[in-house]
């Protein structure tokens, strides 16, 4: 979940960093009195995310600014949709303005594609998740447009979950040493709550690896027909995840499979905003 | 100038965020005296941006990696080029990994996406510049990139230049008030060394705000035979910006109406992540 | 404009720096539920600054600290005049008293030096601003009280205009290099925002820095005679700046030679608390 | 003392101040590879404080540049000395420039004053001392300048001594108690190692506060001839503090009345920067 | 006293230490609209101490909770003793649960321990301090909690006064040097408002300390007898400190051989949490 | 791993909390030049943990410090032993002692501490491990020093596994809605990698919830002959944790009942700093 214990540090950061002494714009050209009404426009149609994180830049830029947002995260909009409507002070609202829609366009851009990837998986056993291709600094707002998209997530960060690559196997079984020993032992090490992935490049992998007691075993780059072969041999032992090569064009061959798990990186890594506009109307009287 | 002032906290807050307690799969597979070296490989054509946020990510993980770049920033290259080295602790150098492409991806994503504009410009006066439209927490990256690909940059902030939009001339000319005589008193109140620059729609309002002497002026959403009028009217007295519907299909006519500066917000605001990957080979002897 | 976004942190790092572990003196010698009223008194006539601070340093302290001020920062008050009241506990009251003068004292020290200055140029052209020579960590707040005493500022910081001195041209010209020339190449690689103001020593470079466009010419501890002689050369091509050896005694003389811009670093860089104090009535029963 | 762990922090958030996105003037003006060699030069007389404070700020804009400071704090020296030496890269020193005078001359204003005030009490037992009217942010800077000027330091803050104002006394014995009584209970609850300062007005307070066993007693905006009487009465049975209407023409017969301490807010409430400047030759070859 | 200034930013860092990215199990399991209310119980008789902070573990979480804490720090209670109630979003108080419990009983169970060591010298007049031996971070909770349980506090670090050890006095009265000039030495150095104490180690130190006319002597490792020795050579001249050798079946003895003062390290440096508990009853309709 | 990332902040906040200007005794007392060189001593057996900690509070304090720790985290040794030798300016060493010795003593009491637990349990298949009944703000030191203690660790947080108590359970099956279902489904929404522990009271609540496929099943407060029972119905279809009850008397009894898992509070909620010490000499020479 996104809270505000992780949305307002980084809203404010990035008031700051768009502000960083004050609007010289606003002040000079707009009386102090004057008041804004506006409301944030769809000028395409998608799925919403980050309507808390909009409203914080505005009422971080000011405590008179007030906001409805009219979506919940992960509700779907046509295009000329109004989505959110802000009143309050206009040297504020105009000032705000640009980074509120940064936020919104970005993350309603993630949950707008992960949808269609969701879409495309629909009558299949397979989720879509995310992987750490995220912008810096951003991780847990497009981990949450994910979710808004219908997405699920990967692991969140290098901590809290074991992805055993080819590069770490190779050093696991480095002198001859058997891998389902060696993973056994690193089992041993690991918190009992860790979870435990190992990749494999290879069919002829999938029983050694599943002999150490994983949790999901992650095929990839593997050719549909290895997919269904290597699900096949797997037989619920442990989680199946399919990586590598995944587009809108693939991904529903991909979940047929019978895969459990897909990610995907281009969710987060290649990111569109999705065009969305705030129509502000001013009241100097 | 992209300097360690900016480089380093940015990398920092995204390597804790992508292991805020360490590396679990590194620290329990791959021995503490294990090295690694890798190179980061181009697997598609681009422009470079980000050696030193690459470096830094890899330095700031671990003082004993060492890291040479290759290319400086806005040098070409092409697929297959290897970009830079890196040497050292297999665990650090696996643990930062992730972050460092993040970060190189998008700059360089960037960087390629602007020369490609700037391209289509070349024999022109323009200059192509970016926008407000950046990764919230990244601007200055962001920038740094555009100036990599031969972009320039717009204002930093909204503290350091003023841009008035049509609100906020709708507020200077409330009640009836000459917009010539408004805008002049804008001036007076600010520092003399504070950029005034003003959004017009229409072809009549031009003058009257160039009659307050101020610095640059935008033509917003103008037709091609617009913008030419536009510069002819202008005719020296005031830099000229267009802004609105520019693509890679449009820039190139834009600028040969004569204008001086073209804004482009999906120089930012909708990144693809160039294709780096960084190829490595451990050492556990 | 000074925002809360300024003033918040920087009252609440001085008053940590004025109590890291709370005021020992109030804990132990005045009840909880002692309830004080203080009045802010001038003890000497000035312009007045800083009201926003010095509310915040009492209600930061304690949010059950009510404050009233009755002045606008940059206006004039006499001596004896009642400048604001506080009610609340005592306790916090006490406890902010020093460090919410310290700031209003300084900032009111300020507006009142620059409106001296002003004062003395009020029948010219030339406007009085200050310098970078602000106290450390206080910039924000120092040139928000040389605008209440009628000042404007210059640039904010080294980030936001260029400012070519001496040294700077020596090295444009050097191997005998064309200064109009190398001015112009500068002007390419900046943001069209950014000002472009150049400081020279002697009448005869005037020309040709101007001929490069530049936007602000500064005349160097120049005679009131050359001063003279500059502005006609200029004739309105760029804003002409006059800097060294001003003070109260010079300034007038300068300002009546025709420049439009005035800056002065005493305005900052040897700040006189004015003598404001807080006269505090208690009531324990 | 001021170690690194005060001045770097403090420096380092005032060089961010002063160029936050960098100085675009030295980016764009000077060659990377230039060269600075500079000197700090007296252009008066004075005390030298802030030695390392002024290597602080350069060192810390780039670690290519070395410093050598030819002074220890508190060395008096002749105008027209030269005070350190400062070799770089042309643009860092640049930027460092007026951030390192910023501070090395305030801090040696400081010191300067201070050591007139303690010149003046040389040959009596009187100590000049501080106070907390400070420079919100900089009181550990400016405290360690008194020091360099010859004077001591007054408690750090209010959490570290207890200071009983007339506001404290006027509530202990609110209700007709007993003020010697109150101090002993007062005590009773400070930590033993918490200095117990009061302060009192008239003559006739000062026997039932020893009766107390204060630490010290200041005695507030007394006479010469009752500051005189009160050393007689306290008769070594605390400290004698003198405070109120203290400047260089009072001090010396404030200093001869016996007391042992003399706080002087104009050390720092109202600081004039020494005249120190730094020449800057550059080597672009 | 523990104010919000140091409460707030402790206890939100805590917050985020235990949930840095959320509670999965609230956030899944509970729905957003269940109400939770709780009773802080005792499961073992007590002082109580930290209800400030149990308090703001909750509200920091959510602005939605309500606290109402019914004992004041420093109360003692009954096994079984309701100490405080909670009500709120069912998902937050679960969140907080952890934290606030681990604050609040490390925090009574210094109480509850101080408080048998105050309950043993009670006839005497010694009171009972606490030492630097805290854990790091929590200093001021941890003071505070040793006040809650009737004991006082010694100097709150390094920086408020000066404690002369062995070493010290080895290092001032290297070649020969006389003690009591030395020490007199050093009271000229400080602040007149810092305490000066002095560790020895045998009854000969005594007198030429005490000469120099030093705050506190501490007696280090004193037997009985010679404690009471040392209590009647100072006589009154200084406050006398006892230290070392310090348990619940000493420290009786201890203070009734006259000392002032008994530090005791195992206040804070061994501490049993308090066993109290939360009971939650949740609400979903 | 405790890594630099986690040390240095929270040793660099512990140096300032003990010395936040700085430490007066050694800055008074001692020679800038003096060198001290000093010894860790074990002045009681235990298990050593701590060292980079130990080390990082010297090198913060000075980098002019040297330190060699002999020990390896997790080693035993004999009262008497040398753990770590230091050598560096007096002042600094002195100044950096005691927040040294309160880290060191207390992971070094922990990690002595968890080793009893193990050595208990050392001829089973049951692994201890702790909770997040740790010291706000240190919860990786202690986490680390139970590993060093032989001990496992349980979640780091509330952020990377679901453990569902009685409180959850109550809420998944209100309206009588069947529990393993209502599992399965919040086992649809968690990432696949986040780790699914139910806490049971009873005996007969085993089946459904394995039923949903769970990941552990902690069984709390269960006597030693249901522990058994337990263990049998699971079967190996998950991890068994024993929870509740559990001191050095108990927990070997546990472990034979076969359980996976026992987590033990007591490791880290009530800490005894084991009684480590510096033995210093001074060279003042």
């Amino acid at each position: 979940m996104l809270t505000d214990q992780h949305i307002l540090p980084v809203v404010r950061a990035a008031l700051t960093e768009d502000a960083p002494w004050g609007d010289v714009t606003s002040e000079n050209l707009i009386p102090a009195s004057a008041v804004a009404t506006a409301r944030l426009v769809a000028r395409e149609r998608g799925v919403f995310s980050g309507g808390d994180v909009f409203a914080a830049a505005m009422t971080l830029t000011s405590e008179a600014i007030s906001v409805t947002v009219f979506l919940t995260d992960g509700e779907e909009f046509e295009r000329g949709a109004i989505l959110a409507s802000v009143t309050g002070p206009a040297r504020a609202v105009l000032q705000a303005e640009r980074v509120a829609l940064n936020f919104v366009q970005r993350m309603s851009g993630i949950a707008t594609l992960t949808a269609l990837y969701v879409a495309e998986v629909a009558d299949t056993r397979a989720r879509i998740v995310d992987t750490r291709k995220t912008t810096p600094g951003l991780r847990q707002f497009e981990r949450h447009a994910v979710r808004s998209g219908g997405g699920n997530n990967h692991r969140f960060s290098l901590s809290d979950a074991v992805m055993a690559k080819d590069n770490h196997l190779a050093v696991l079984t480095a002198g001859g040493r058997n891998i389902t020993e060696a993973l056994i032992e690193v089992r041993e090490r690991l918190s009992h709550t860790t979870h435990l992935e190992v990749e494999v490049d290879r069919i002829d992998q999938i029983e050694s690896v599943l002999a150490a007691g994983i949790d999901t075993i992650m095929l990839d780059n593997f050719s549909l027909a290895r997919l269904r072969e290597g699900v096949a041999i797997v037989a619920g032992r442990a989680i199946v995840e399919a990586s590598g090569s995944v587009n809108l064009e693939t991904v529903g061959d991909i979940a047929r499979t019978g895969v459990d798990v897909i990610s995907v990186g281009a969710l987060t890594h290649s990111v569109r905003s999705l065009d969305l506009g705030l129509d502000i109307e001013l009241d100097t009287a």
